[in-house]
């Protein structure tokens, strides 16, 4: 089996990418291998181009997902404070501000954004503020202020364009999605699944 | 732990609820749980009370999931044919069968929609149609052309319309989908969950 890193695909607006962002890396660690994490708008993949509305905000199902996400959190240990209503954050900011990352920092890129996405849906902390963007920039020894304006600027706005547009077309439609080895996953469910088609090579 | 049944809704238009309803009874009975199965419409369900799409239909979703139920029936070994295009069958004729064979002949009824779900989905067979619902219905000892009649009578209809009244009341949008004590669970991939949930008493 080649070892070719896997592509997880992540929305900072979806809950389901949390859940399974804290878990990706060790279990692929445990199969040597890489996971190179992609930050992508469902706002662009699934409202526009799949016609759908968000998840959360759809009638019953939406209903039906706190309640999974909810389980899910207990069963792993992980905190969760999901949104009251239909207040979801803007994902731009973190997002643009992690695709910046990956160019000018990619040693801490990924640690960074899993601690915007644990801030936000572990601790109900507004990661689309630029001060709260600095603050945990900052803590990775990187320059807070400078991360902050890069998240606001045209390259971070390009690179994440060029992001969406490359997930689309290789069929990465939600979020979380894994491909591992061209081999498409839709979900935190998946996670179980991905790892046995680790451990067992595929079907 | 209580032992009350778990709830099984269905579509027969369902792909991952044929491949849920091959192992939810066998899954079910290694924690002495019966399974109470219930015929339901994702067209009225999902369609109309949650204003989406049909999944198979759904641009780029619908290639992954045809992906994603092809890799399930591989690794559980089960025969699978997907339709081509947008053929899929009206569900109304197994689905109001089920409904009356319930009723009338309860000790049969699972088998029978078993039957049908892995003729369609296994194998490609029309199941709407009388003469293939008779045929069924006769290798389990029944009277075809009787339970084919009932299957477009009145009875029928108005069993039908109840269970999926009473399913969207009780939060069961999709299909398939689990209430174990009331706790719900939605998609064929949360079997293992599902397991896990009656193996661990819940979390």
């Amino acid at each position: 089996m080649s070892k070719t890193p896997i592509k997880f695909y992540f929305d900072f607006i979806s809950v389901f990418a949390y859940l399974a962002a804290v878990r990706i890396d060790d279990m692929a660690a445990r199969y040597d291998r890489e996971v190179e994490w992609h930050s992508i708008l469902l706002g662009v993949s699934v409202v526009r181009t799949m016609g759908l509305k968000p998840l959360l905000e759809t009638p019953i199902k939406g209903d039906y997902l706190k309640i999974d996400a909810a389980r899910y959190a207990r069963r792993h240990g992980l905190p969760l404070v999901l949104p009251k209503g239909h207040e979801l954050i803007d994902p731009l900011p973190p997002a643009r501000a992690f695709q910046w990352l990956k160019v000018h920092h990619p040693d801490h890129a990924k640690a960074v954004a899993l601690d915007l996405l644990t801030a936000y849906w572990g601790h109900g902390v507004d990661v689309s503020r630029a001060d709260i963007i600095a603050a945990t920039a900052a803590r990775h020894g990187l320059d807070g202020e400078t991360v902050a304006a890069a998240a606001v600027g045209h390259e971070a706005k390009d690179l994440l364009r060029a992001d969406v547009e490359q997930a689309i077309e290789l069929g990465a439609f939600g979020s979380p999605f894994f491909l591992v080895d061209g081999e498409p996953f839709w979900g935190a469910d998946k996670l179980e699944l991905v790892e046995a088609w680790l451990a067992e090579g595929g079907w």
